[in-house]
């Protein structure tokens, strides 16, 4: 290959969009998404295709304590820490063929293209799929890649269990025998650099009319789970004023909490994603309604300040109904700033390939996140259609992909070197 | 047995409380309460234990097409229409041990009390335990009352459905099968009066000091499912402005609606007992909410203009939050207003015994609201602590029920002739 030839040439769109609609078929819904809750039969399926599409090239599959999996193709220099690429195979409920997938696939697809050129890299070059990323069914989200870096501790993750009370190392268990490959601590695996491609799953580049989002850092997330303590009473005998009706509780404790989130820039994201109410009869006045919290911004002071101030305002709210309140902190994971040197070489190839692009802030958490912390990390986001994600109406074009495939391809090569 | 006798003075106060206890035992929960849905196996339980009671002392038992449980001691007119007094011996899913099961050993004290004292009545006297009062697991509620005086088409109360996709007569089948008792079909019965004695599950007579509630009527209740739709979207990625988030929707609908429901005097009771989020993932915009509402009023024309506007508030609300929104009318039981005779004897019965005690509306529905379609019906209430039912906390004394049981032999006997 001379050195006037780019790596983006030998990206395939097809080839990338064909692995699409292969995996959109696994744990596929009746609506056109996918439903491959992580460490589920499903998720399963799809690690063993990846694997098996791996086996075809020649590349080595391995699976580490946590369940991620690593496809590699050797550098010149086997000892060299590895570049990493990759997302995610585990969706939402009802997630769309894309969120994560493309992530891993664009990665794939650059391995490809390099065997197909006889590129030869000097650090080895590895394609993850990172266990539970979208924390839908254990959380937290981003497991795989937390435990793989060092932010939660692997016992403490392994022992996390689903709503049935099945364990992370007991899903881990039945999804390795489902889908077996060698084993390969992550002690042993030190990243050079790590790129994550993406849908944007926000309608900015849309917008924009931008083929390429270059990421410059990704908001802070705070988790929280609230849980509002009435009393049971009978529907149709209690007065409102003897009431310690827990929904009505929690309704104005959420109306309350959206008060304080009402920005005028709209760029504090809250979300109540999942509430449960107990006992849940229609003709009982509940006694306990939970429900979850995400709240994110990018600017890691006001994040902190909303995020403590959430507790004062259920309790107050809460016992303005008679009712008791809790307020749990799950999770708070400040804003991420990417470093200067892969942001730049994402900007530096997206320039060269001459695509359209904004800097930009991610507005959803990835594993990128945690990677940042142990090396040099970037993510390349391209468009989706009316920004929707996590929804099985989750779009986008061939184009688009193979556009961000070609920027991961520059990018690698440059951290990778050939 | 004299003249001067009085069959009150045969009701055992330790007989009655010590049946509440092992009724209390079939269902137990750990918190004091019973778990009794029904046609489930403890109803079955339930019914079992009182046809053993039954069979005892020679009563006859017999079950009809819904399941309505029989125990019935002949009159000396065999052919004369039976009095009956009755409940239910189904709960809430946290619910206590007396809400309807005092209603049916109260029933069955006053046969035994007949039998002890050798008295013969000219009516047939039958005790009842009424299929599915709470319309916890099933809907509606009083099933078996509504069947029995032809309310609503047994046909469709057969065919409907648990949150299983179990039926009620798959359920009744299995119940049938662990509580073999003799068939009788409820054509077969036209009865000539009803007596219902239950704890008040409200707190007036615990207030005003009183032992007995004379009841003249119910109120009426409407139910209601309400059902809001937005769209899922990513919860860190898409900002308030292009959200169609079902919980904030149905946040704000719950608002209005409470606002709407916030009468001075306190008398209308709006409840929001059960709620189901969709997808009910932290991190995925909601896209349904569904919910049911609880309307109750005394007074006929309020209730049926204050349901009739709940359509209207609804789809604002959500419209103004960019969601849809469907409400559906589940069921609307204008109030009853009972017999005047009927109310009249239990005043009668209650002043000759000489208990304190208030002349009140019903806060609850009861199977006695369907019987006062098709015969004289009367209710008598007794005090239960703090007024709180609907919880495994609900609580009555002894003395009190043994009272309300005194009263009810007193009417039972005028009304069937001795």
């Amino acid at each position: 290959m001379s050195t006037d030839t780019r790596i983006s040439d030998a990206v395939s769109q097809t080839r990338l969009w064909d692995r699409h609609v292969v995996m959109g078929s696994i744990g596929a819904t009746a609506r056109g998404g996918v439903n491959r809750l992580a460490l589920s039969a499903a998720d399963a399926a799809a690690q063993a295709e990846l694997a098996g599409w791996a086996a075809a090239r020649g590349f080595r599959c391995v699976r580490d304590e946590i369940g991620n999996l690593f496809v590699r193709r050797e550098g010149m220099d086997r000892d060299a820490a590895p570049v990493l690429m990759g997302s995610h195979l585990d969706s939402q409920p009802t997630g769309g063929r894309f969120d994560g997938t493309y992530g891993v696939l664009a990665g794939f697809e650059v391995l490809e293209a390099l065997a197909d050129s006889g590129m030869h890299t000097r650090r080895p070059v590895e394609v993850v799929a990172w266990t539970n990323e979208e924390g839908s069914r254990f959380q937290p989200g981003c497991m795989g890649s937390a435990a793989f870096t060092g932010v939660f501790p692997l016992d403490r993750m392994l022992g996390m269990q689903d709503r049935d009370g099945v364990s992370v190392s007991t899903a881990l268990a039945e999804l390795t025998k489902a889908s077996p490959v060698e084993f390969r601590s992550m002690q042993s695996v030190k990243p050079a650099a790590y790129l994550e491609a993406h849908i944007e799953q926000g309608p900015r580049l849309e917008a924009a009319g931008a083929t390429i989002g270059v990421v410059t850092g990704i908001q802070g997330i705070r988790r929280l789970i609230v849980t509002v303590r009435g009393e049971e009473a009978h529907a149709g005998t209690t007065p409102r004023a003897a009431r310690r009706d827990a929904v009505s509780a929690a309704v104005a404790v959420i109306s309350a909490l959206e008060s304080m989130c009402n920005d005028a820039e709209d760029a504090i994201r809250f979300t109540v994603g999942r509430m449960e109410v107990t006992p849940n009869s229609p003709n009982t006045v509940p006694s306990k309604v939970e429900f979850s919290i995400d709240l994110r911004h990018p600017d890691a002071a006001l994040l902190a300040r909303l995020g403590d101030s959430i507790a004062e305002t259920v309790q107050a709210t809460a016992s303005g109904r008679r009712c008791a309140a809790e307020v749990k902190h799950v999770s708070h994971v400040p804003p991420t700033v990417f470093s200067d040197t892969t942001v730049g070489l994402i900007r530096t190839a997206t320039e060269a390939l001459q695509y359209r692009y904004l800097e930009m802030p991610s507005g959803a958490g990835h594993d990128a996140m945690y990677l940042n912390r142990v090396c040099p990390t970037g993510m390349i986001f391209v468009p989706c259609l009316r920004g929707v994600s996590h929804n099985e109406a989750e779009s986008a074009t061939a184009e688009d992909l193979a556009a961000g495939a070609r920027v991961l391809a520059q990018t690698l090569v440059a951290l990778a070197g050939s």
